[in-house]
């Protein structure tokens, strides 16, 4: 990516092992990402550009000396940060947070190569990557690629908004994340999910994936409507998943009193109004997700047909139509695009 | 309390029953709370004055017909609000939002009346008092009286930092309430406890209570040595206790990757800098303490002793005192003071 609007599709030097501790994957699948879509909207023009691209999936070509856990010609699936695995942060499942990865060091397309791409370098091989027991070709690849990041941001966020059997989920928003979000909702037993959203094709899709009421309105009004489906209480898990305008202040004004709040996705503005949450208890949690923390779980339950989250892709393409993937995700003509290799 | 810094000890009418779940309390000892020295600082003056105190121990005078758990001549304390605890918020043990008490219609002082005096309508006595199995000038009675407020808020602010065995908790503020927060958090099993506040005498007091660390720096420099103090890490739970100037933004820096802020007491200001915790995955709760939950498990450690709160009470008076004892409070000269009636 040069400037916003301004994606290119070019030969960079092949990917290499550089430390003991790297692989080299050959992509098989990758995703263009809703944060992808905050430098297309509004990146300064460069002169090298910058490369792009952290979800992927792909074959081990090449594996360093200190690798253990895969080898060459593993199919294997990456979480969109590398970690090293044995942190005190990754030991506790937060490995966004490790002290050499994560990220501050953990950054595909900055530290390493893009995952829009044909190969990557991937540091820290054991720590970060998991090998997938099926081919590459599989009908689950879809719903794979979506362990690299949004399937898993969806998760932590159900996660961290304590969803559990009975609960009221709310969530804000109808991208992918938030459509992901549903699902995880499900899997973790909420009674009743409520998406806010208004695009047609995604509440269709977000009803599929198991929403019980729709919110189509915006600001005060669909406070009020939350609050009507909920018993005058609001709900006791709200998923703020990068949604409408002004949602996090939504998010917050539909929370029942004791309950939780989830921010996931990359928020474009710092400040919360504190008090909204303070008077009635509610907890504000949520971050990058530490996907890789998930894999394994949400591994078993694509491959075993409880959830389908490669539904969330509605727009197939090879390399060369990365940019006008960008193009039609930034327009919302796409939920989200896969790239095949 | 007319305006600022003019309390006035004056004759009202007798507390009375109004309804049949009422009872009236005749107060033997009430307390003057941090939180009433917000109006003391900044009240405009009025006409009437505004009745204050919300919380006090003391024993029943008359009891209405529909009240069933406590009766005339019961020695009673009550949390500094009264609420139903049978609605879905008290059953939850968030009495704080009860739908017909709690922060909205069950205020001491505005709804009926005020703390800091000698007898007191109880509305909703079933749900809101707990009878003490202790004559009326046991020696626990300072510590009987905190499970009003300050203990149970202390209480609450190490729940919702998740305080458990073998954790690391940083306490933010060295009044009563950051003092009684030392005491949860050491009853929770916090390994290690830090304050952060400058008081030689509260400090002291802190240590008696089991602090293990104190960092009287601020702001940037007080960062650095909880930091220091932890590996280089943060604490995993902080406890903003209305402490310093920047106190939350600074309980927000504190707090290790993954862990929990929660902030107690009446937060002078609404705004919080979302982006420090969010990057870090810091779950930040709290608000308004249910002491009413609390009071049982708590009055089960003062009566044996574990625990013995009431030293938080520097300064003792009598109902004529109490004018005087807000003014001390406000110079800081008196951590809290107690009345005796």
């Amino acid at each position: 990516m040069y400037a916003a609007g301004d994606v290119r599709v070019e030969s960079v030097p092949d990917a290499h092992l550089v430390e003991p501790t790297d692989v080299v994957v050959r992509v098989t699948r990758a995703a263009i990402c809703g944060s992808d879509l905050w430098p297309y909207k509004a990146m300064e023009p460069t002169e090298g550009g910058r490369r792009m691209g952290h979800e992927f999936i792909g074959v081990i070509d090449d594996a360093g000396d200190e690798v253990r856990t895969v080898k060459a010609g593993d199919l294997v699936v990456s979480p969109f940060l590398f970690s090293d695995g044995t942190c005190t942060f990754c030991r506790d499942g937060l490995q966004t947070s490790c002290v050499i990865g994560g990220l501050t060091g953990g950054r595909y397309g900055v530290v390493t190569d893009g995952g829009q791409g044909e190969a990557v370098r991937v540091p820290l091989a054991d720590g970060t990557l998991v090998k997938l027991p099926v081919d590459q070709d599989d009908g689950s690849m879809a719903s794979l690629l979506t362990l690299t990041d949004v399937m898993g941001t969806g998760y932590h966020a159900a996660r961290t908004a304590r969803v559990s059997p009975g609960k009221t989920a709310a969530i804000v928003g109808d991208g992918a994340v938030g459509l992901c979000s549903v699902i995880a909702a499900r899997l973790l037993g909420a009674e009743q999910i409520i998406l806010l959203g208004r695009h047609p094709a995604r509440i269709a899709l977000a009803k599929d994936f198991g929403a019980t009421d729709i919110v189509s309105e915006r600001g005060e009004a669909a406070v009020e409507h939350v609050r009507e489906l909920t018993g005058g209480q609001g709900a006791h898990c709200v998923l703020e998943c990068v949604g409408l305008e002004q949602a996090v202040t939504t998010a917050l004004e539909i929370a029942r009193p004791g309950g939780a709040v989830a921010r996931v996705g990359v928020p474009q503005h710092d400040e919360l109004p504190g008090g909204i949450p303070f008077w009635k208890n509610v907890t504000v949690g949520g971050g990058p997700a530490p996907v890789r923390a998930y894999i394994e779980e949400l591994l078993r339950h694509v491959l075993d047909g409880t959830i389908e989250p490669g539904r969330v892709f509605d727009r197939t393409t090879e390399l060369d139509g990365v940019p006008d993937g960008y193009r039609a995700m930034n327009d919302r003509e796409a939920i989200k695009v896969m790239v095949t290799l």
